[in-house]
């Protein structure tokens, strides 16, 4: 066990502050990093108020990671001292299991280890990215192609998987019209994404406000949703809806807007159930589906996809100390796109 | 124009009863049918009772309906007199607009003419197969296989087409689990079809009262939705689970039987709107779907495959005059597994 520093909820009330906390030691099939920045998560907020009431204190969130790394075990095979990597919303897995076997560890059906908040192998709980050092077991640990700036890949690792793998799974290619629902840290790199594989794009947002920035991204096209018109105009539409929203929405109103066949997917939740009307998805064999970060597979292939096509976030770069101040700007929607911590202002 | 005998509502409160209605002359693309059998769908009790506030009376249900072709129009190629025949739920549609180009006729953009309580291309009322004959054009004639006995094979054209197109499109094969909900008229026929897609089946209905029914149509296991145990049990278990049920039931301990991308496809809509936790679908990434009968290619493939493997339903022939007594036991689940009428008893 080693000592670093990092910053940390210690309770639901307070803001986060600095602290020190235990790393493991390197095992023979760890891989030390030196964490050179970490994306601030909307999940980040969630847990460190204990908003899903499964916090426990102190917590270091933090799981969209990039740094260098430092030192190796004795049977690391895929990474190197000096290697850009990334980790991602989880480090560790059972392996075993049907969907670990598909390289789904997401859905491990053991319970797959969170970057922070779970309860690791050595019964200890995991802590995230807001710190200077953490230890990966190697098949957790990304790499991040060079070419892509550190801190604009950092919020990859769980924004950018989280969108790029339904828009994979559900088609988005030439040919296909695909709907992003909001433009936030999510929603830019879905348009980002959505472009690249070569569809059509929309961006569904509640004004027009961001209008001129998603153009910019690449959409083709910009809708509010508060202009009951969108609705009428777009109806029978999208091959694809990516709903990165996680305020409850008027279900029947989004799934009309698709055609023959199309998907709604949610990749974030409300707390509180959705109502929608059968009929809404019979007519025209429509599906509403949901879809939870990928594999890790999946998300180096992403990566490579970004490295491959000038893909990252927009971002903006903060110390440490201004974390606080992110996290309210991030409840107020003041950021474009994502804030990413400088980690090396914890040393 | 002539007249034919056929078995009417005229109002929502009155019992059906017998009436004679008008067909239209044999034009150069019609086919003449002196339908032999018409199956009743529940969709027949919905209309003739008025309860979906559209029909217009007098209205003669009946969308599963097959007989033999006594005259055709000059242009007509694909039908002869003296074939066996079907018409299903649809007896035209646009034919232009993309949906019907890719041979989903059920989802015109344009609104295809439904066999009973459409308008026609002449502004008169569709009327449907509990009468002598039908005049229909002959792109929305199915061909009955020599094999099928005509009484039995009379649900396929409803009842088959809305299960069987959901089994395919969502992969019903060796190696997938599929889970139907409901052993009634179209439960039954999903069980058939699914073993014979080479699936591992389980029934899901409300108590055990029709196992032996359900493991004799093929069904490998059969569980009570009644018993909370069930949905222990079943977790994370099926591929695919058709609700061949209309009643509102509760989706989120539905979703929770789903594996990794399983998909829950509704062929039946409850009237209102049923309520879902996003996160049932976000957690190994389950859809939630519907399905609508299917297009005219894949009715005449359904039936095909039923030649092909001998499938057709399990019935109860009544004459015409026992209509409204059937109409009741439907109504109390009192049919094993649906009522045909021998429309030559309305001669």
């Amino acid at each position: 066990m080693f000592t670093v520093n990092a910053f940390a909820a210690t309770s639901a009330s307070e803001p986060l502050h600095p602290i020190t906390i235990e790393r493991r030691d390197v095992g023979p099939h760890d891989v030390l990093i030196e964490i050179k920045f970490c994306g601030i998560c909307h999940s980040d907020i969630h847990t460190a108020g204990d908003e899903w009431g499964m916090t426990t204190y102190p917590v270091v969130p933090g799981h969209e990671i990039v740094g260098i790394v430092t030192s190796i075990g004795s049977e690391v095979t895929k990474h190197s001292v000096g290697d850009q990597v990334g980790v991602g919303c989880m480090v560790d897995s059972c392996g075993d299991c049907v969907n670990c076997r598909k390289g789904e560890e997401q859905f491990c059906l053991n319970g797959s280890t969170l970057t922070f908040g779970s309860i690791d192998n050595d019964g200890l709980p995991t802590q995230g990215g807001y710190s200077t050092h953490i230890v990966v077991t190697e098949d957790f640990v990304l790499k991040i192609p060079d070419g892509l700036a550190l801190d604009a890949a950092a919020p990859l690792l769980c924004a950018g998987i989280t969108t790029y793998s339904p828009l994979r799974r559900w088609g988005a290619r030439p040919g296909t019209k695909v709907a992003v629902i909001g433009l936030g840290g999510l929603g830019h790199l879905a348009v980002k994404f959505a472009r690249a594989m070569g569809a059509e794009v929309t961006v569904l947002s509640q004004s027009l406000k961001k209008q001129d920035d998603g153009l910019r991204l690449g959409a083709h096209h910009y809708h509010a949703t508060s202009d009951p018109q969108t609705f009428e105009e777009l109806a029978g539409t999208f091959d694809l809806i990516v709903n990165t929203v996680s305020a409850k929405v008027d279900l029947d109103a989004y799934l009309g807007l698709l055609a023959l066949d199309g998907a709604l997917v949610n990749v974030g939740a409300p707390a509180e159930p959705l109502s929608l009307n059968v009929f809404s998805l019979i007519m025209v064999r429509r599906s509403y589906a949901g879809s939870l970060i990928g594999g890790i597979r999946e998300t180096q292939e992403m990566l490579d996809f970004c490295a491959e096509h000038g893909i990252s976030a927009d971002i903006e770069a903060i110390p440490a100390e201004k974390i606080n101040e992110a996290y309210e700007r991030v409840l107020a929607s003041d950021v474009r796109y994502r804030f990413v911590i400088d980690t090396t202002t914890l040393n």
